[in-house]
């Protein structure tokens, strides 16, 4: 591909995502919304439920994990469409409580044709970090 | 503490954690169940539904991460009690497909008094290997 | 290729490797040894010199952590060569000691034709287990 | 502690390291160079000399991550001396050339009483991004 193929090609993987995105299951189901979307780049935000609590009255690590993982598994398809993720490793640095808003950053910073690799930063509505993860994926095929 | 005391605290947390699992929130709105727990051990099972499905029609990274964490949480937190995790590796062996049933067993493999590491299987009702994940836990206290 | 073919290549891979070990650059710096290597298996051991410590007089966890890449590395490029790790991640589990026997243990968990995935578990002359490791590998290409 | 006291301790803790690191035996093996070490953060560097290559003529994972580890041993340890890494997990970007020199950049997101979280970047002499890696620490006890 040329540089305006790959252009193009990265511009028809955003429109295929934002179109996508508005029937997604799981989205729906853990209300998170994807709140910006460009090449290597993806933004997502989620209300913290009181349904989300654990034994203990934290908000469950799986739940601050799938934030991150929703901005990473965006951030991803829009540069290499269809990818999976591989590996995803997330720290816990402070705790979320119910009701704060949580937002994902994730920015794509290694593209290939073989593997992407991104990082993720999780925040609260007062910009405090919650988390930083890190993921790695593979282009979809049959046997990978 | 000698061995008879280090004994009755684990029994007692066990205890603690059967009778927390009861009211947990999110055990219910993920609809994780808790099949067995001892010391240092936990399985954990849960259905895939259709809601749980990403954009292309996959079962979410998110939610395959969601029973492990739960594995990891009750298994850690059965010898130290309370802890919380601090950090949490997962790779994703195999796709998991909806009405699959997961189950994720985790067991503890360091529990100190500073820090425990746990390793959690994830696989579905085949025994196919969906998945294999690693953590760390802190004690928890006002400042960690 | 079929599984005649398949068999000769995993065979081709060992010897190929086998080969090179022989005059391994970094093999002899840190005086690393190949003890065993079949497909999707490789051990390694290693001493642990006075060299190694770190300002702590603890053994450096980059010398851990090399011995776990190593088994990992052979192993990995048993099934699918060539490979390269894209990600490791290690728990340290036990403290090493100067001129303790260390070795790593690989099993490939998951060789497919975009991925493969490691588990590497390190113990000392004694069978102390001083960590465990995870690894995701990628076949080489100019781009990836 | 109050405010002055904690400055203090980190002055300490520097100067504690600065002196530590000039006898490190891991570091003259492996020709590592503090050139930068304030609180929260350290600045390594290396030449990749031709022992350090494996197999296949690349330089090895268990190189690059030494030079990463070895930032995020002493930017950990300006905070919270004495503490010793539990996990550390690594994404090798791009490859390193023989005679490249690799500068890794170390900084302590979280430091708490009980966990420190730090990120590296390893970057060669074009500042182009060879690997990215996080860790966590734990204040050394007896039994952690």
């Amino acid at each position: 591909m040329n540089k305006n193929e790959q252009d193009n090609s990265v511009d028809k993987n955003v429109q295929t995502l934002t179109e996508k995105m508005k029937a997604e299951p799981v989205a729906s189901f853990l209300k998170m919304q994807v709140v910006e979307l460009k090449a290597g780049y993806a933004k997502v935000t989620m209300q913290l439920l009181p349904e989300y609590q654990n034994f203990n009255g934290f908000i469950f690590g799986g739940i601050v994990t799938s934030i991150a993982d929703q901005a990473f598994a965006y951030a991803s398809n829009s540069l290499a469409y269809p990818s999976v993720a591989t590996q995803f490793n997330i720290h816990f640095i402070s705790g979320a409580a119910t009701y704060d808003t949580l937002t994902a950053e994730c920015r794509v910073i290694k593209s290939g044709r073989r593997v992407g690799i991104s990082e993720i930063t999780v925040t609260n509505q007062h910009d405090k970090l919650i988390a930083r993860a890190t993921g790695t994926t593979v282009p979809i095929s049959a046997d990978n």
